[in-house]
């Protein structure tokens, strides 16, 4: 058996493949816009794996461990979700293999997770794995979060999901700056420091999303605030409200002080901004990094 | 001098026309699609008001008063923001001459309102002149509620508005079925009851919008629960995020204890529902009635 394994994140939009030696190491990287969307149906997630796997130059003999929506019911294969209450750790005993009779007992996807408190559910796919790494490198316990189209916000407890929480946040940031009430007044520069803090100051009042986003409109048409700020105080609205929502829990949940961003450094960056500003500690994790060390997991896993 | 006046409600989509005579009796209506954004810049209201005056058959001595979008940055002509201040009783001392010569003298137009509370700004353009009408009926006090693509929450004293919130109800509720992450569930019956009061129940949470909206999409996925009624537990959602709000304002503001909507039929029904699941009573008033009253109000001020 050859020692390296290929992890493929498999998302929507794009993919990312690493290709992992036995000691963790990355030997290539490949992206590229072969999201679930392009590939354009089930029966054609086999050949856009073949394009990837020649693109790369990797042999038949390498396994592959899939994450992502490849899993999900529009993907090449639905794959359950887990329950949170399965560690993460047992993440590699759980993988489902590619049913596809031309890559069965070669590649595997990676569950998402499902968790129920009550009447609220929440789900993760793709994120499951970046958080099997940060255990595998030691954060097992505390706040872990995953920023971007979807924001997740999970606290682990010796690398159980005790919670888990999506917000948003990007989707809603693009839906409003393409179309409607406040798209034109979107144009300008998101990061503007001081309209992002009046954003996040706003959000931390708790008051609902469909209130404050239409206030942004009504400070600028009334010449209260200045049109060029008003993509940041939404940016700031938006991840502020996460900040709120977390600063709630954490507050009742026994009042850790701190969060573990896995983020790209810029988006990562704003993160930091918002946890100072509701007075929390801010460590971070690069993404890849914390992907190939899942990898490296499942790599052991497949080589048992 | 004519005895009759013609008011229009001149909004972003579409217009309605009603002529009133001197004892606020409404003699005809008239609605089409020439909003505002219809009516393609600002120099051709004059014409699209002439049509409307031909299809209505209104003579030339008939005074108009137009409230809505038309006096906005984008309208006929921007007609400044009055401070909540300003008893909406006087209203009718603040309209503003058309300054187009053609129309001057014959045509004026209602300011809108800008309510300011720290750093929170709200504004309404339009709905000023229904407000006027519920006063004129005798509603000078409490919460009146003005559902749509913006719903508006006032807080009235002796006709003087004491609280704005404007909530991007309607708006996100198009946004979400257009497009994106939910849109794909947002096929079924908005007004499903069981879907709507699940909506109402999680608002009262006080969660953020961002995270309680995925989480239909989540419920969905994991088969927790039914897709077609995830158009009303997004309707609950956003409909609740408002009574949420106002329930904490009302309890923080000496405890009103219910709401006036001014709204059509359908909608005033399904707030009934919400003030219901809230422990509010709710009245209803029906637009068009408070529309006739106000230009009632206007038509004295007109005639003085």
């Amino acid at each position: 058996m050859d020692k390296n394994i290929l992890g493929i994140d498999w998302g929507t939009s794009n993919r990312r493949a690493y290709l992992i030696d036995q000691h963790g190491a990355c030997l290539a990287e490949h992206e590229d816009d072969q999201g679930m969307l392009a590939v354009g149906g089930r029966e054609r997630f086999g050949d856009s794996l073949a394009g990837l796997l020649d693109a790369m130059g990797i042999g038949a003999d390498v396994p592959v461990i899939m994450s992502g929506m490849v899993g999900s019911a529009s993907g090449w294969q639905e794959v359950a979700y887990l329950d949170s209450a399965v560690p993460l750790q047992r993440l590699p005993q759980h993988l489902a293999p590619v049913s596809d009779a031309a890559w069965a007992g070669r590649c595997r996807i990676v569950p998402g997770y499902c968790y129920r408190n009550g009447a609220a559910v929440d789900v993760m796919r793709g994120e499951e794995t970046q958080l099997l790494g940060a255990v595998a490198l030691g954060h097992r316990d505390g706040w872990l979060v995953l920023p971007g189209t979807h924001s997740k916000w999970v606290l682990l407890r010796d690398g159980v999901i005790q919670s888990l929480s999506t917000y948003m946040t990007g989707e809603l940031f693009a839906m409003l700056s393409a179309r409607g009430t406040l798209s034109s007044m979107m144009g300008g520069d998101a990061s503007d420091a001081e309209g992002y803090a009046i954003g996040l100051r706003q959000a931390a009042l708790n008051e609902p999303l469909s209130n404050t986003l239409f206030r942004v409109r009504a400070g600028v048409v009334s010449r209260s605030a200045p049109q060029a700020q008003a993509p940041a105080v939404v940016s700031g609205l938006l991840i502020g409200a996460e900040f709120a929502a977390a600063t709630r829990a954490l507050a009742a949940g026994g009042g850790a002080t701190g969060i573990t961003v896995i983020g790209s450094t810029a988006l990562a960056a704003r993160y930091a901004v918002a946890a100072e500003h509701f007075g929390l500690q801010c460590d971070v994790l690069d993404p890849h990094r914390v992907y190939c060390a899942a990898i490296s997991q499942f790599h052991h896993q497949a080589s048992t």
